[in-house]
């Protein structure tokens, strides 16, 4: 393609709150992505898109210029039918961990494309990496072939799938352009709809320790989400869950790692147990959708809908495929996970029952403690992170551990103490609990 | 100063429509300068500014941090105050030419510190290097020695002043964040402070051939600085003139400097004569205005309020002063100005009075037969440009000669006759001609 275009005049029109032509945008994003469209020039155009915005039509054409950046991979080749999930984000959200096998139980194949974390959330690669032996990195030989074989894969996204969203993103960071619903939106769907699924489940989190603090935000992104994906052909939908607390009673990696064990052996807390429910069910419904429309298999639609998704996590179905999954990449799903070399206990510091416990504020704790990585370049321990005594509507005596800190380094107590300034309130009587899923969106 | 802030923090307040703190400004543009800051902060914080604007508390702080920059002069140990004129730019203005001696016939020194031209206006150093030998480049010393002897300088501007103007010029420019008023405003008043004038008069031309083509963005324009300048202590005002057709019947670098010869010999054209006195008449009473308020020279100021200054035009006194104005930079004023070796005339389609006369198009007609340069690089030529020969409300015959243009090379005639294509009107009546001076703005 000629350089047909000035990128000075495509700044020009978002600047003006104009609509971007789809030559345009096709050619500002390769541009960009080859070098030829400098950085501060992208940097001005992601600005006036924050305060402007882009209309549905343009963020699709923006999202389709982001996937035609790289490779786009292909599962049509496998038996079974794909579903993925994506979560934008949360404390202690393991639910990838238990997700996976369980749905893969039901003959769906899952091509989890996982990151590491930034921050305060973990990354699920992180955590997995707690287990001796796993690998993150597969060929994409490879991951075609353990999904064909176990319908589950858990790996790292490979360099190749829409590189002009490492640029952009890594452009928005030092831009104070990530905040913005459109560019959001496009980097996620970019990713996942060049990663070649078939139906994508959204896990939209809302609340202190999610990126959208707020539900109407939170339903502007999921529906956003849900509307790109099904213009590019992905049947995609979307569940708000809350993020206001940690999901279940951990947040560190081989502490996480434990707990969605305990799930997957047909235990674990309720809330765990409940959103991988939620969202296996949505996979499996999409799923069925998808092959009604598709190849108008009804019979096994109906399978799919039917399913009991909660035997499968009781009788230890699911927890097969887990093992087979973790051994398949040099895992030993029977090894000890790491522990940290110290721990510390924080106090309850009243009687009566907790009334919250502030995701955000755990989430930091957890990364304060060595979970988490400041910088890319960073290692994460392995065994660090926060463990819950209690959550919102439990009874706490004063004096009990309501929170116990792990660290290999006892000098990280306290900033991670620090930043549990504030993080719980303790009240006579117990609260309202809001459930786990707080809206679906599926158009 | 240690690097106590963030840019993304800085950005995300202008994004948000915030305030910037003082600390906050003078750190970005500090930081910027010295290139901790990157281009694609602030480009992002550029676009921020362009779409959410600043407050006139910002701005004045945003153009002291630019000022502070660089170096800034101090003309303080002259015998004779300083006042200076800035003109945001048209076609065929060469004012500063018989402005800057005319001013310093009455004991006021005018420090013109000047630039060269990009695109359709001419710049002033670029008219007067078509006068054999002239020198553009003078040091400081140089240049306070001829303004405490002569009180007239036209050189160009160093390179120490306003540093940070010159990094975001260039970024503005690639980042469509040009055409907004306090980033206007802080690059000129930037400079003009920082070359340590006591008074200002600004030249806001508007019309087609003028940045702001309207009256309303002029005036908000000519507001903008007028408020800058007098807050650092520039006593500062503004003329807003007309620039929708050129100024004067040439426009082009020699041929300019042979119109202003001939103002300065007593005769030229009209509007080069009434706008050349009118800010004449401004200078010097703002001139008298500080002067009253400095030292309280009433006498001094009357005299300056009183002074014929259509006479020094006339009698030759303006004249001397140019002449050695002129000498001193190694001009010759006597010697013959370049012609250029080819001209084609450009005739009148119809009889009658001449409506309208385009100033953009016959600055670009004058750009391409080379008065103007594309690239910073390019040379001009000393020769090229337009001659006038009906200005609006002169009566014109189908066939006369309406344009002449000038150039070295024939073969710029053709694309210089299609940037003239529908710039001029004819009809049956004499247009009502608006004076040149459109307002006045003291505060």
């Amino acid at each position: 393609m000629a350089e047909a275009f000035d990128a000075v005049d495509i700044i020009a029109v978002k600047r003006d709150g104009g609509v971007l032509a789809d030559a345009q945008i096709d050619w500002m994003i390769d541009a960009y992505t080859r070098g030829a469209v400098a950085e501060e020039q992208m940097s001005a155009l992601l600005m006036a898109v924050f305060l402007n915005g882009l209309t549905s039509g343009e963020l699709n054409r923006w999202t389709a210029a982001m996937i035609a950046s790289g490779e786009r991979m292909d599962f049509s080749g496998l038996r079974r039918p794909t579903a993925d999930k994506h979560s934008t984000g949360g404390v202690g959200d393991k639910i990838t961990l238990t997700l996976t096998p369980l749905v893969a139980c039901f003959g769906v194949a899952v091509p989890q494309l996982s990151g590491r974390g930034l921050g305060h959330t973990g990354g699920t690669l992180d955590k997995l990496e707690a287990i001796p032996g796993w690998q993150a990195a597969l060929t994409n030989q490879q991951m075609t072939r353990q999904l064909d074989e176990l319908g589950a894969v858990i790996c790292q996204a490979g360099a190749g799938l829409a590189p002009a969203d490492r640029k952009l993103y890594a452009l928005r960071d030092v831009t104070a352009t990530v905040a913005c619903v459109p560019l959001i939106a496009s980097s996620i769907m970019s990713k996942k709809v060049a990663e070649g699924t078939g139906v994508l489940v959204l896990d939209v989190k809302c609340g202190s320790g999610a990126f959208m603090g707020d539900l109407a935000h939170a339903r502007l992104l999921a529906q956003t989400m849900v509307g790109i994906g099904n213009d590019n052909g992905v049947t995609t939908r979307a569940l708000i869950t809350d993020m206001s607390t940690p999901l279940g009673l951990t947040a560190g990696n081989g502490l996480e790692v434990a707990e969605a064990v305990d799930v997957l052996a047909g235990g674990g807390p309720a809330d765990i147990v409940d959103l991988t429910v939620a969202l296996a069910r949505e996979m499996l419904d999409a799923t069925a959708e998808r092959l009604v429309a598709g190849s108008g298999d009804v019979k096994r639609a109906d399978e799919l809908r039917s399913a009991d998704v909660e035997a499968a996590l009781k009788d230890g179905r699911a927890m097969d495929v887990w093992r087979k999954m973790i051994a398949a990449q040099g895992g030993d799903p029977a090894a000890d996970l790491p522990v940290a070399k110290h721990t510390d206990d924080v106090l309850a510091d009243a009687d009566g029952y907790l009334t919250s416990l502030d995701a955000l504020k755990v989430g930091v704790a957890a990364w304060r403690l060595g979970a988490g990585r400041a910088r890319k370049e960073d290692a994460v321990q392995a065994g660090a992170g926060v463990v819950l005594h209690a959550k919102p509507g439990d009874a706490v005596r004063r004096g009990q551990p309501l929170l116990t800190l792990h660290s290999d380094d006892a000098d990280r107590f306290a900033r991670a103490r620090e930043a549990l300034a504030g993080a719980w309130a303790i009240g006579p009587a117990a609260p309202v609990l809001t459930p786990v899923v707080m809206e679906r969106i599926v158009k």
